[in-house]
């Protein structure tokens, strides 16, 4: 029987997710679907890949009806919000209605899966920087294309629990870090940069940017892929948790540190088209509900976590 | 040039729409799209129906592209809260991703268009009666498969009018009846009940009921059809109203008019089947902003509303 179900297999989460998975000794079996295997996989982790398009229903409902798994850990999801404005349905439809079939699929051929439902914290109404720290209990006010769709996706995972029974879990995740992120991601971007400069010898990185203002809580992807676990395994069905590191870092100081880590200095350049409509000031959580409901913690700090990014892309381009 | 665009134009509103539309004089022309044409148009009225599938992108982008409309009134939906929980799939994407199909082929292919969309008092919070009746300022708690996708259509609407820029006014529709109302919704079928048995000579009147008990907002569809009228040409881009009576009924209450009315007594009998997951116990709208914007009130009464409803019963059932 397989016990993890993991969509989004070739992702940046879930490579953390399989390492996670193979250093707890987990010994179940793991199947990944999605688009794209991942690039690697422990070896010791009995995990299996099978392509298929998730919003390809009747594909889906076979596999999930064949496998009935014990967690389905849904990591695929088109998670930037700059390209849900460039691609509004596309991002839509491969937030919302992935998640629709799954959970639907689930519903019908494997009703007693407990799934993991990851939401974000683009969902949260931000306009007013006092209410920062956000809990669980603030408003959502979605302002994006993105920000919609994992505002219905939490909704709908609610009314699967509420109306069918269904044992969802859900999270609402600020922002991530670590190794193996795409560039296209701020923070990922910036550590290539460096990362390239101090290959190249070069005393001085410069850097095309947008806003540098905003203020974002990131936390490390292995403290996600804890608090993932800590969620799937401990939750009671329905609940949603916040995972964010509780501090909020202004993208300059990021660059500060970058800088300290490198010992090199930067030059930024504002790329108008990088400013996103409606960008949100400030955006902190609080991780109050998940430590005193499951005793989870951050365990890596905002500078261990960029000075793992940054020797991830220093060992990347050094190849 | 085509100023109105009307989707769902085969559908139980889209009647009301066309017999408003030529009761004022209008004489721009008028597109009809969706799956059925109406069932009549009124003579006068510059009438045309193209049959499309509006969840087909590249269809519908070719037909915006190539009309143009000054008004789009999006009617085109499944508004039943049973059928969504019987068909969440179905029920949602024919609810957010023909909207959303819609929305992006007019910013892309007819940024001027002024968009009507149609939301639900489904998408309040309503758990607690001491809050009614709801203003356009209390929060949303979606709880039914249908109530997420048109809280995610009111969010996308806003999300492309702040985002975009693109002209959309938005309401909060509550109940509606009146004429041409498919039997499947409560007072219709009662009225249709009614209707028979009198055809029949009958004096009793055999019913198979969900839960009485409920409290609901009704405003007769002629009435709806002025507010849509008054939004679409007087709100300012990005505007929710309710469309409401402002009047709770007690599904028990309707029964009693349609007995006063037709003179018959009735019997129910409870079919647990008609109950739904998580009923909504009251829902009770304030037009309190759309009064005070637009100048919009009533002008139908339950009882005369009912009257209407049941007069069109036996008009159909008599032939």
């Amino acid at each position: 029987m397989t016990e993890y179900l993991l969509t989004g297999c070739g992702g940046f989460v879930a490579a953390h997710y399989l390492e996670y998975l193979a250093q707890a000794d987990f010994d179940g079996q793991v199947l990944g679907v999605g688009t794209t295997a991942p690039a690697q996989v422990p070896t010791k982790l009995r995990f299996r890949f099978e392509k298929i398009n998730l919003l390809d229903f009747e594909e889906l409902s076979l596999l999930v009806r064949a496998v009935q798994p014990k967690f389905c850990v849904h990591l695929a999801s088109m998670s930037s919000v700059a390209d849900s404005w460039t691609h509004p349905k596309t991002s839509f439809v491969n937030n919302t209605n992935i998640f629709l079939n799954l959970i639907e699929a689930i519903r019908t051929y494997s009703s007693e899966t407990r799934i993991l439902s990851i939401g974000s914290s683009e969902q949260y109404r931000t306009k007013d920087v006092s209410t920062q720290p956000l809990t669980e209990m603030d408003l959502m006010a979605p302002n994006s294309p993105y920000a919609v769709a994992r505002c219905a996706q939490e909704w709908l995972g609610k009314a699967y629990v509420a109306g069918y029974g269904l044992d969802i879990v859900m999270t609402r995740s600020f922002n991530h870090i670590g190794p193996y992120q795409d560039s296209r991601f701020v923070l990922s971007g910036f550590s290539r940069s460096f990362a390239q400069a101090l290959i190249n010898g070069e005393k001085t990185v410069n850097l095309t940017v947008g806003d540098l203002d905003v203020v974002r809580d990131f936390l490390h992807v292995r403290d996600v892929v804890r608090a993932y676990e800590a969620i799937l395994h401990g939750a009671s069905k329905g609940d949603v948790f916040n995972v964010c590191s509780g501090r909020g870092v202004r993208l300059f100081k990021a660059l500060d540190v970058l800088s300290r880590l490198s010992g090199l200095n930067y030059d930024t350049e504002i790329d108008k088209s990088l400013l996103r409509p409606m960008e949100n000031r400030s955006v902190i959580g609080s991780h109050d509900a998940i430590t005193v409901a499951l005793g989870w913690t951050p365990s890596l700090n905002f500078e261990e976590s960029m000075s793992d990014l940054l020797t991830y892309w220093i060992e990347s381009l050094a190849v």
